[in-house]
């Protein structure tokens, strides 16, 4: 039967101050009235009922993603101890799918993404699924590339692989990890290349068998689990590793399938410049926002009135208790703050 | 005997998001734990008692301003029904003082400043109020300048006109408005011109009579005023002027006591610069702060953790409701805010 594993780990400290260890920024209302976990979750519930949804997350973050997620099962959560990277991650979903339903199709998703046309991303999950069902391939989803981003994997397609409700699936030629821009913009012109948006389909018994024979030692201990005690005793000794490093780049038969259905990463503060309505100063705000001769800016401003005088390009995001005012093209550079923080113990604020 | 009257009039605008309408900057508490206006006060009660000292102030403001100073008795707050400029409010003040003490000599306090050498001023202020005894002078404060700033007026001494106490008093040969930045320079280092710190003192029963001579409609209105409904209905038209162009300019017998004790106006938020300490990236900041990167900047954060990154020369306030975020040389803009604020009838940030 058809599942969906929802990827929830990590702590997102890129959107600091609006998340924090214990609020990650999937439970974040980003896009709407509701977190962007809940969006995810939402999309889907065409295509898998609520009890055929996993959702892998960290125990800081749990109780918040689990109120954010009315209606899934208490045993659906699994709750890494650790994070150990997506290798381990996604070996220990497909073997949770599987123990409960040998058939499982596990689609992988991230939890922090936005995705406009969810007719469109239903349509393509659908093809996917489809696509992995005879557990013989990997399958992804490619975004066609808007700008020469450098920030984003890629994935070249090799020949076409057919069509499954009307739409092409292509055998994948390589995975390219973050391009310079030059060679971005080669990637973008070719026509050849999609983002990697992190989205994978598998037949859990194959991915399984992919595992075992890629990476012997994981797969063994992640055989080992068989409750939460051992999750918390064995998982920690896991290498950490990506799942493409560990098994996509070595694996031969990999799929793409190409996903134009509006998709966002939410990667920094930046993000939301595409993503929320802009002022006729060209400022991207959410909240009550005053600006004078002010452009360029991101304004998060809570239920707090943010005024902004003669500023340019900064990303200003006011919370309970703490305020960011950074440069826009050194936001990523919240990270020092937090790090800041954590030597100075400032534990309510991390 | 000696009488001090507290202006504290003016809603303070350029300290808004703190400063508000009902919340004027003279009870922000910029310099200690203690509201600007407080401290005017506490500065001087080794020279009159709490029932000699009067405060001017307007109706909105009033309730900050007399929570703010415990012990001054009700009938020693006079409240402007509107703002009329310093002459009428300096002659209502010396008339008030004069009608319950007809020797009373008046010394003029704005509750604004900051002066830090306390027995100095107290010195110099008891010079003043020497000065000012016998009725045939205006005595004004005039302050060293330290640098050639163009946003205070100057006033120029002329001839020595004696000692008291060791405090040499000059007579005053001429007021100038703010000056451009060569003319201050020039005033700087002639070593003949102080700051107008906008500081008075009076013989009450003087000022009334001088005022009788230079501004007779003035004086006529001011006459007529016997209690609260007179003050209401008659101070309305009463021409808003200053005392510096009603009497000040016009007069002949004014002297200038140098006064070295520490003064600053705060006049913006620019002004906590030179106020507050300065962490090693030379940001004057107040509360937790944590900076990266980022050079030259004001922040009060009230409450909140305001943390920065990549930014200079700005101008960060939080309030419980409300954030500027402005460039520090641009920051005399925020009345602009408010008068958008105003435009959008949002009440609750004036």
């Amino acid at each position: 039967m058809n599942w969906v594993l929802i990827m929830a780990g990590g702590a997102g400290t890129r959107f600091w101050p609006a998340s924090r260890l214990e609020r990650p920024k999937q439970v974040l209302k980003v896009n709407s009235s509701k977190p962007l976990i809940r969006e995810t979750v939402d999309r889907v519930l065409s295509v898998v009922p609520k009890n055929r949804i996993l959702v892998l997350t960290q125990k800081r973050q749990f109780s918040a993603i689990k109120k954010a997620l009315p209606g899934i099962p208490s045993k659906n959560f699994i709750i890494e101890p650790v994070g150990r990277n997506t290798a381990p991650a996604l070996g220990l979903g497909a073997l949770t799918a599987f123990r409960r339903d040998p058939q499982a199709v596990v689609a992988c998703l991230p939890s922090d993404q936005i995705i406009r046309d969810k007719n469109k991303f239903v349509k393509v999950l659908r093809t996917g699924i489809e696509t992995a069902k005879a557990g013989t391939v990997h399958v992804t989803f490619g975004i066609p590339p808007r700008s020469p981003e450098t920030g984003f994997g890629y994935i070249e397609r090799g020949a076409a692989a057919g069509k499954k409700s009307g739409i092409p699936v292509f055998n994948v030629k390589r995975f390219v990890e973050k391009p310079d821009f030059k060679t971005a913009q080669k990637y973008v012109k070719s026509g050849r290349f999609f983002w990697n948006a992190g989205i994978f389909v598998w037949n859990a018994k194959f991915l399984i068998s992919e595992l075992k024979k890629y990476q012997p030692e994981i797969y063994g201990k992640l055989q080992k689990i068989r409750n939460e005690k051992d999750l918390r005793k064995i998982y920690p000794s896991i290498a950490a590793i990506s799942i493409d490093y560990a098994v996509m780049e070595k694996a031969k038969n990999v799929r793409v399938i190409p996903g134009d259905f509006g998709w966002s990463d939410i990667g920094s503060w930046s993000a939301f410049e595409t993503i929320w309505k802009k002022d006729p100063a060209k400022n991207a705000v959410r909240g009550k926002v005053v600006t004078v001769d002010s452009t360029g800016n991101i304004v998060d401003g809570d239920s707090k009135l943010v005024a902004l005088v003669g500023v340019r390009d900064l990303v200003v995001v006011s919370t309970e208790d703490a305020i960011l005012v950074s440069r826009k093209d050194k936001v990523q550079d919240v990270r020092k703050v937090i790090d800041i923080l954590r030597k100075q113990k400032q534990e309510k604020y991390l």
